[in-house]
């Protein structure tokens, strides 16, 4: 089934051995007291991985958009206004899924490939008061990264809670959501977080539960009701037994393996390490002549890298060949440009060895495809950026 | 973390260790041809599991409680008038949640360790039109198995949907969806599915699929609704690659695993299976002089026994004492009678060494705290009846 074939997509991505036997180790009960004490710790950690040590963390089966759930169907009211910082697809589903739950939902959007600048958000936020504004940390369908702190304190100043979408940045993009002021930050477990997919992980910070608090009418999805989660998330990390669902044992037994090999690097050395193999992906893909979605080095994040093929290129059959040489890439997602561009994933465990593999593979199959080049520059340039830094 | 003690609670279960192996597998991309190949897999044995071949199926990942809300937001509008056939505490849930969409509930009750007879849910179906019944095949919180069949044939008659719990059931209890009309059953991996918890299991009948596509105001939901999901269940077992949320790969690696071996045994032999492991479960609790919720033979599941403490027996201690002996059982659920019973399960991979060796640490158990009985009475029981079948 499975092979070596290495995975460089934006998620799920590479995982660490460990990581891997604490999911398929003999299930517990939920109510073991070996059990509980791994959820009760690895909910403490998620507080330092969020950097949100006053944060409430939520950790359901479901995939990232349940996360996104979690924020919107306990913070909006219908008639609530939303305001959308779009850079991408995960943009556009975020303003649905806030509709859904009755939200009036305004988009400051940006060509793709771009980000609203500071000023088209604030004009945006100054023309009505706005209960949220969300922002897509790294939008996945471009690889565009926002600008996160300055965008909070925008949402601060006009009294907008600021709920971050990190599904492609926790634990890989810098995010230090209690010193930025950012409300909720929520993500999926097969990213930078480094476990397989099958949870939606959320901090709320206290302005967040205050809003919750506040509400005047039920919170319309019964599932990723806060009501029902909150009293089981306090009691296991104060080591009690309860239940309202059966969390998946598996998973976060994985998931407390995977919060603690993350703050034993530590997060200023994880968001550095992310830092140095994006510029080495980047500057390989430079190298080889290839543009790149993100329309300016600045908002292009550190997680992934979303290449243009060259002209003439095939992508389907370039892909075909980067697996054939041992690695899995990701097509395009962005609806207006989905033919146009790749995806590469270098996040969570990713280390020097997985991108130069990558970007030998990435020369194998342009080399195949006909796309003129001098072999070696593309790894060339990815090692100079290692070296560099 | 884990040891060898024997988890025989009424969910998560003992699992095969082929299908543990697939979960701590190195993932896949979710667009892999083989996954797409397993996942379509998935679904195709999802069918023949739940014996429901015009069924739709629906694999997401979330708990019991998402599978449950799978039904209800699909298919209550504001208004509709639901009646729950309640035989515990997943009753009272289901009607919760139930009004959380909108629904007008109505409860039929019995008194706990009963259920409500087939006349009195036939006249509460004849006060209103209702769109729904939903019936709990084995309320967990109580043991008792309500008769789908005879209620199956009643809400068609009524014309309501009938919407089964089968969280506690569904690959243990004998449950033949197609042939007895129920239009939507659900269930959730950790039980006698045989997969570690972290995934909602839906199998929706036309009927009930066409209620949803006649609905005419959106689903509240925004993650659980089906039109998100529709043409991704499609497509994957079309074996074609799409995407909505990342599906938790390695959950349904494992569930393809477990779904084979289901069918392998045969679901008649299946069911038959854990109709002599529950006889000799109930008999030797009986023959240990345990009284049961279940207020008579006939209402008592297969899946798992919920026998009372002894009078002058605390059940902490004696679960602790049986825990000593090597096999964890579960405390009361249901809040009316929490601290007077247990609950043990029975069912997925259970075998007879695990009901004896269960039986023999509830007698050493039982002989620690100083209860009064014949050593081997209850394992003697429980031969014979295993001897019986």
């Amino acid at each position: 089934m499975q092979d070596r074939t290495l995975l460089m997509i934006p998620g799920p991505i590479e995982f660490e051995p460990a990581v891997l036997a604490a999911l398929g180790a003999p299930t517990t009960s939920h109510l073991d007291p070996a059990f509980i004490a791994a959820f009760g710790q690895a909910l403490q950690r998620m507080r330092d991985v969020f950097l949100c040590p006053d944060g409430q963390p939520f950790v359901l089966a479901g995939t990232g958009t349940l996360a996104m759930d979690l924020a919107g169907a306990n913070l909006v009211e219908p008639g609530d206004r939303a305001l959308v910082v779009n850079t991408g697809y995960f943009g556009d589903r975020f303003g649905a899924l806030l509709e859904r739950y009755g939200a009036q939902v305004t988009h400051v959007r940006a060509p793709v490939g771009g980000r609203p600048s500071l000023d088209e958000v604030e004009d945006a936020l100054k023309q009505g008061q706005f209960k949220l504004m969300t922002v897509s940390h790294v939008d996945t369908s471009t690889g565009v990264i926002a600008d996160v702190r300055g965008l909070a304190l925008l949402a601060g100043r006009y009294g907008a809670l600021s709920v971050v979408d990190g599904v492609c940045s926790v634990a890989g993009e810098e995010l230090r959501t209690a010193e930025w002021d950012v409300d909720v930050v929520l993500t999926a477990s097969q990213k930078a977080i480094g476990v397989p997919p099958g949870l939606a992980l959320l901090v709320a910070g206290p302005q967040a539960i205050d809003a919750f608090r506040r509400r005047k009418t039920p919170v319309a999805n019964y599932y990723a009701d806060w009501g029902n989660w909150l009293p089981i998330m306090e009691a296991y990390e104060a080591r009690k037994p309860s239940y309202f669902g059966t969390p998946p044992v598996n998973l976060i037994w994985a998931l407390n393996v995977s919060l603690g090999q993350i703050l034993a690097e530590g997060m200023d050395a994880r968001f550095e390490r992310h830092q140095v193999l994006s510029r080495a992906c980047k500057q390989a893909v430079a190298a080889l002549g290839l543009a790149q979605v993100p329309v300016s080095p600045e908002c292009a994040a550190n997680t992934m890298t979303a290449p243009l093929y060259p002209d003439d290129i095939q992508g389907p059959e370039l892909l075909a060949r980067v697996k054939e040489a041992g690695v899995i890439l990701a097509g395009g997602l962005h609806p207006a440009i989905r033919a146009k561009y790749f995806r590469i994933g270098h996040m969570g465990a990713v280390n020097q060895g997985d991108l130069l593999a990558t970007v030998g593979a990435l020369e194998t199959g342009l080399a195949h495809c006909g796309y003129q080049f001098h072999p070696g520059v593309g790894l060339t340039a990815a090692a100079s950026a290692l070296a560099e830094s």
